[in-house]
């Protein structure tokens, strides 16, 4: 098309694309071009506002390491990393929730009734609950693989003072499909805001802050494997956390239970000596 | 907003934003969650499909260097960077084109009737027109900036071969507004294609050509400045200019001339020996 025109370009671009490309590639390619050039046009974005994009490409560019994930940042504040989960997610199963750039591969094993709290400080969280198909059937032999902050808000990847696993284990339950743990309460933590997506939110208003959370990936054969977070019904971010991650299903409510009341089979069993907190999670996982 | 969903999950990206913000950047940042949101709900976009598109992303900030502007190259290529051209351009002056990243500041005076050409080989091309208002007027002092590949198809900055400002000159006309250098015929060339852009034009089917063509920066006092580019109409890739710049307008006839025909008043009159190519774009600036 020699007269490209910014009423025809959209189409002219659509032209380009060879007939004998991957049919599913033509789709994704056309319909994103299709929505960038609406958004140029709706907004009649201006060459400032595009250096402006181009410049936060860049800034990103700039930071991003192998420890510093800047785009899957933005991608997150700007909904689109939820909003991928949710498009997967099966109706019948617990709703998934984002990944997080803080998951580590590897972590070491822990026994059902286990204990990541170790010497840290702060109040003891019991975790438990039982795996179960659509069915209701528990799922023997389902692994669970635990993340979460330290009472400092950083995850191990991030701090120095701990170890590579710490607050990371992964457990195999039984033919009960039950899980228990022992941990400390995650704390509420804000995401990354020294960088390009911390000015974006700061010129939007926003906070960066995420409601405390446990995450979990579940998997076992024959099942969708399921990423999700689990929250307490009382933090004060749930109705705006700034990744978008929280979703009805995976609100709990943490229970305080009197120090006699903690019960048997647990590795920290006879040694909690102050009240603790205990939350019922179960999970449901999908057929594949 | 608690139980965020796949339907509402753009209203919640829009609630986040603080009633204080500046009105534009929430205007534009609406605008593009938006699109970015309907882009992933209408194609189901996949985790694998975002992963590509992250790795996309984390691909350009890899190679990206003050001299290698990878997503400057993809807003080129899915023709974003016209469109904004497109979108300011105004109906009753000449139509922009994109500026392209090979563009350098501080190029060296040429004054009318100079020469670009100076020893390189190929074809000599008299360039030359009238720089007028939109009711007709000459611009008298209008300053125009002027870049083109030199024959093998490298602008200077890619080049070792040749000096920094090799084929760039920036001419003051006169009175007449008229200009007019001599330089070699530009030469059609490909965009960058070894990199993350490459891939999505070969995963598309596109070739990575541009027609051939010589860049114009116009400013004068009171109008708007203007970026475009000239075509000659015999180029095999007018109709498929992979980033967009062709435009009715700006698509002009080489003229085949006689040497004899070489006219006087030129820095290399008397010293053409072969025939030549002649070639008039007159341009029209817009008031401020």
């Amino acid at each position: 098309m020699r007269n490209v025109t910014k009423d025809n370009i959209t189409d002219v671009f659509k032209s380009y694309m060879a007939p004998e490309m991957d049919p599913r590639m033509r789709e994704v390619m056309g319909s994103l071009v299709q929505h960038l050039h609406d958004f140029a046009r709706d907004t009649k974005l201006t060459h400032d506002e595009w250096r402006q994009g181009i410049a936060f490409l860049e800034g990103c560019a700039a930071i991003e390491t192998e420890d510093r994930h800047e785009f899957v940042l933005a991608s997150d504040v700007l909904g689109l990393s939820s909003l991928i989960d949710m498009l997967h997610s099966r109706d019948d199963a617990t709703s998934s929730s984002v990944l997080g750039p803080f998951h580590v591969s590897g972590a070491p094993p822990l026994e059902v009734g286990g204990d990541m709290k170790r010497d840290f400080g702060g109040p003891v969280l019991l975790a438990e609950g039982v795996i179960r198909d659509t069915d209701g059937n528990p799922i023997a032999g389902a692994e669970i693989d635990i993340w979460q902050t330290a009472p400092n808000g950083l995850y191990a990847s991030q701090d120095e003072e701990q170890d590579t696993f710490s607050f990371h284990g992964l457990m195999t339950v039984g033919d009960d499909g039950r899980y228990a743990f022992t941990t400390v309460k995650p704390v509420e933590y804000t995401v990354p805001s020294d960088g390009p997506v911390g000015d974006i939110l700061r010129a939007c208003g926003r906070h960066p802050w995420r409601p405390s959370h446990l995450h979990y990936i579940i998997k076992a054969p024959g099942y969708r494997t399921l990423v999700t977070e689990v929250f307490p019904e009382d933090d004060q971010y749930l109705d705006q956390d700034t990744v978008f991650g929280v979703r009805d299903d995976l609100v709990m409510t943490y229970h305080e239970k009197a120090a006699a009341d903690f019960p048997d089979g647990m590795a920290i069993s006879g040694k909690v000596n102050e009240p603790y907190l205990s939350v019922n999670f179960d999970v449901i996982l999908a057929s594949e």
